[in-house]
């Protein structure tokens, strides 16, 4: 879109997704690819002077990989215009004294160092992949259903995505599953809640009908 | 209840649970016990002339191995006596046509020897405990999503249940997650199901009004 329709929309700012939007997971290295066009779309958007920040679901690594593997494939972006639901977690756990259960991808532990992990009050799921174990369920299962207000934080909602080598099940899958063994309600941190749209707006200073 | 009772309520059968009912599954050697009074409260029904079946929605195990265990704590009971969903799901496999893709525990699986299960074009959830892996589920999802009218059975739909080390994730909260990733809605086989009791009274050529 030309600078003078963002201006006449009243448009200060954008949130961007990235799996799917800007590139594709998956590939042989991993590493994935970007789509066609969007290394200059980023490029042309941070010019025109518009606010920008990139929201993603992504829970299979820690932030800082996730925008390294971008930056590789030449993406202009930094750590801090990247809104992912772990580090939205670790600020939600520490501003309400929570204590986490972890079932994530081995990768995504990391994001969590700085969390205070002994005796658990709380469970949070990432998408863990081959760590969704049974042994690792029923864990979470044991300690929620043990709590007085069981507390589940699921990172995103998503049913499935597809990788190089098919559909995969996603983190609100087995979010649905700990909500019916302990009868609650889980709070989802990722899109699409509310809360952590309007953070990533909070973060550029953009009220949300000045977004898109 | 004395057999003047049951006459003048019109009674003429009875369904009886197991686990938790008769007897309390656990244990060392994995026999689990009889609850106190059970082996002689079976003995004096069947004295009673009363027609009597056990609906169990145990799925660990054959119907024949369960029913060896029971026999061995001292219940006057026979294989045939026994309504259990893995049973029932292999009839309705055999009327429909259809071949599973089952998630079941590995002590279940002959109970489907006599099934065709080539070119799964249905999923049979059984309480599969360790079996429950990612990767047996993501195959399930895969088979599921893949088809036109996905089929999904669920043998029993419980939360948990209790074992001698702690509570256990059941069979119900697998089948939530499937209905979820692939938004349909399972057949439960087993109890709750409606079809499950009606036919444990059929079996015994009893009608829903005189059973109990």
């Amino acid at each position: 879109m030309a600078d003078w329709a963002l201006r006449a929309r009243g448009l200060r700012g954008l949130l961007l997704d990235i799996s799917g939007v800007l590139y594709d997971s998956g590939g042989e290295e991993g590493l994935g690819s970007a789509i066609a066009g969007s290394v200059e779309a980023v490029r042309r958007i941070k010019q025109s002077g518009l606010k920008l920040r990139f929201c993603t679901n992504e829970t299979q690594a820690t932030r800082t990989k996730f925008v390294q593997k971008l930056q590789q494939l030449g993406f202009d972006m930094s750590e801090k215009e990247v809104i992912a639901p772990a580090p939205a977690a670790c600020q939600i756990l520490q501003e309400r004294g929570l204590h986490p259960y972890l079932v994530v991808h081995d990768a995504l532990v990391p994001e969590f160092d700085s969390v205070d992990k002994s005796n658990p009050n709380c469970v949070v799921l990432g998408d863990a992949a081959n760590n969704f174990s049974y042994e690792n369920l029923n864990r979470a299962f044991q300690i929620l259903i043990g709590l007085e207000t069981p507390i589940l934080f699921s990172l995103g909602k998503g049913r499935y995505y597809k990788e190089t080598d098919g559909l995969k099940l996603d983190v609100g899958v087995y979010m649905k599953a700990l909500e019916y063994a302990c009868d609650i309600e889980a709070e989802v941190i990722g899109k699409p809640s509310k809360a952590f749209f309007l953070s990533a707006l909070a973060d550029m200073n953009v009220e949300p009908h000045e977004a898109q």
